[in-house]
């Protein structure tokens, strides 16, 4: 057998097959990967931290495990969101309050992977406490001009540019699925607090999910199923003529660009075309349907949230320099935040949450978009969360499908979005969407 | 001026009159208080962890503080139950997995009242992970042959006890507010997420409440100034002539005992004779009136949960000698939870909150049960938070008023609810209240 001279440029399933049989060393993948990073970081600067001597000599001792106690994850590697606690990095929040921070424990989800066998490459870069929309000098890998999204921005610019094939981020708004769709990747967001957010700087604590960042659907069930203690039974995949898709353009609509406009066209051409058996317009109730009031609940939610959140942070920053002054703005408002409408804002989302899943509970997936439109020009806008925030408010897994290009040649793609717990469901449906979708939609994952 | 004998049996607010002008150095007052607790701690054993020269050295350190930089806790003596991070103590959640353990920073919480001034005493007793009925072998100091009740053991024994005037705990069911009506203190839960809980083992994030313990409304008024960053404008006292009680008994009163039955009945009595406006019988709306629905769907939601939360440490408990085998039940059972049964608890309480709001908002405060009875006799079965559930589920700020003696000459208190960060409120009510009900009710908080 001839060994792939890209060995960067491969999926963790992919490495699996030869680090299982012994084919590649985790030393030498460790290699490949920091070769190919490091070649191309100058320009797309993914990393906030990354100590290659560190990532080799972990990777030799996963080399050194006996087979027999080789975790499911042994060897792939997976880079981690500058708000995730790691015992052996720095761990910054992207905040200058924490520069040099040191945890002495890993968060949950990284121990999670670590005890699976996962090599932990390094920490990607953040916006601060992933609540402000600029920050980050980390580039598109498609289009330096262009930003790869935020707040997770070097997670997704990391998988995107093939420095290693699975990354963790995190999503309050859209900090996950936009920026995957900015930079073309494959991404899932699941189920609201089926992973454990243990040791991961909080935003809000109602709306925060954890999400991660890969180049192909496999790659993404294997992490959900690694780090999942709620997992269902395998679910078979359908054939396409027993898909029914509903499609869903959101409340926020109107804000489309021709990108996203035209992708969502496009993706129901291709599946009528390939045998999907319905492909339904499904539009969200009257009491949901007012976009302006939705983006504000999401905000009343939120600044509540944050402002509980940062409160220490606030109090530590005690000459006032160092956290952004819209930082310490969600604690110095939050008397103005009135109680009856903080009350009313929570039970608002509350109660979209079973009207959605009554509504997705009728299709195999909702289709929706993942962004406005191509990632913008400059890194000070990372882009708006519109179409994202309703699904992470509802709790609901989404997988994003980097199927599309748009009038720049840059990625936009789709959400698929199932209720909550359905999250095996999604997968197995996401794989019989994706081919057809990404064979035909345009926009290729190519190193 | 002369200076009490017993400083240690001051509340807060008392030692703080005392402490702001310099009349006692916090030293001499962490001296009365480790004193008074080692005469004692040999019956009631409320500590985990209490190392007095730590404390001694901390105390020192406070009084070094030049005045004007001294903060609003300055010297006042707090108790953590061991499942806050404490940076300079030990942490070990009530469970073998984390003998020794010792975080790198404080809980968000505990620095929020360090940087208040607050001298941080020692680590309280805690049930393994906060969810077990029966471990520690604190007792009630009223009764050694009863229990405090749990899981917050020793942070209710430690100020029922006078080993110091303020404790942190935390609530998932009744876990503040029953240990509240065993011990007869005061305790305050205040509303969800007001309080951040980063650096506090989590059981349930739906559910879990910070809550504190303290020997008057002034003290639980302090604390929840110090550390709510959402506070409202004060509220004044409202005359007796005004107050409207909504009496509920809720679906759970069969369960009541004797002694519980019995202080219900003389609360409605103390307060109609002190004048108090309106006491109106209220029940739960139809939806939600069924005690074993109500206890079922919160048990649906605590196991899903706990089965996130506490993955990793069944993971990391490789040889399953260290957790508890019902902790480990939660991970190993959690597939068997039906997704849709899931779905529907969630969403049964998230209708709830509304629901009980609408309901309180019509009176000046809710009064209902605190617990079945007096503390039980023995360790081994911690007491059910049958009564408190409900209301935490509800996320609803509740306040423990001990007025009330059982048949057994053991404390029974009340618990006093209101809307949804109407925290303020019902703190101004519970002291207009606890007049009338602790000079009458036969209850007494005394050294």
């Amino acid at each position: 057998m001839r060994l792939p001279a890209k060995l960067w440029s491969l999926t963790a399933t992919e490495v699996l097959t030869l680090t299982e049989r012994d084919l590649v060393s985790v030393e030498d993948y460790a290699k490949a990967l920091l070769s190919h990073a490091g070649s191309r970081d100058g320009v797309v600067e993914a990393w906030q931290y990354l100590d290659p001597d560190l990532v080799l000599s972990q990777a030799r001792a996963l080399d050194r495990v006996p087979r027999d106690q080789r975790g499911r994850l042994h060897g792939v590697a997976i880079a981690v969101k500058d708000i995730m606690d790691t015992k052996d990095m720095p761990t910054e929040y992207g905040s200058a309050l924490y520069w040099g921070n040191r945890p002495s424990a890993d968060a949950s989800l990284v121990e999670i992977l670590r005890r699976a066998g996962a090599l932990i490459v390094g920490k990607t870069t953040t916006t601060e406490f992933t609540v402000l929309n600029s920050g980050p000098s980390t580039t598109n890998p498609h289009d330096p001009n262009r930003t790869p999204g935020g707040s997770s921005a070097g997670s997704a610019a990391a998988v995107a540019d093939f420095h290693v094939p699975l990354s963790l981020g995190t999503q309050t708004g859209g900090s996950v699925i936009r920026p995957a769709s900015y930079t073309g990747t494959y991404a899932m967001k699941p189920t609201y607090n089926t992973v454990f957010g243990g040791g991961i700087k909080v935003a809000s604590l109602e709306f925060d999910t954890i999400g991660y960042f890969a180049r192909s659907i496999d790659d993404l069930k294997l992490v959900t199923e690694v780090i999942s203690v709620t997992a269902e039974e395998p679910v078979e995949e359908a054939a396409l003529n027993q898909v029914k898709i509903g499609f869903v353009k959101s409340p926020f609509w109107p804000s489309a660009g021709p990108g996203t406009v035209a992708a969502m066209a496009k993706a129901a051409e291709i599946l009528r075309r390939h045998g999907v058996a319905v492909i339904e317009d499904v539009e969200f109730p009257d009491a949901f349907s007012d976009a302006t009031t939705l983006a504000r609940m999401f905000g009343v939610v939120f600044a509540a949230d944050a402002a509980v959140a940062f409160y220490r942070d606030y109090l530590m920053d005690t000459d006032k320099t160092k956290l952004d002054p819209r930082i310490r703005a969600f604690v110095d408002d939050a008397p103005k935040n009135s109680r009856s409408d903080v009350r009313q804002a929570f039970d608002y989302y509350a109660a979209l949450r079973p009207v959605l899943d009554e509504i997705a509970g009728r299709y195999s997936a909702l289709m929706t978009p993942s962004a406005i439109d191509e990632a913008p020009l400059g890194l000070g806008d990372m882009g708006s969360p519109a179409f994202n925030s309703v699904w992470t408010a509802a709790h609901m897994p989404v997988i994003h499908v980097p199927a599309f290009v748009g009038p720049n040649g840059m990625p936009v793609g789709l959400s698929l979005v199932a209720r909550r717990y359905d999250d095996q469901r999604l997968l197995s449906i996401a794989k019989v969407l994706s081919k057809p979708l990404m064979s035909e939609g345009g926009w290729q994952i190519r190193s």
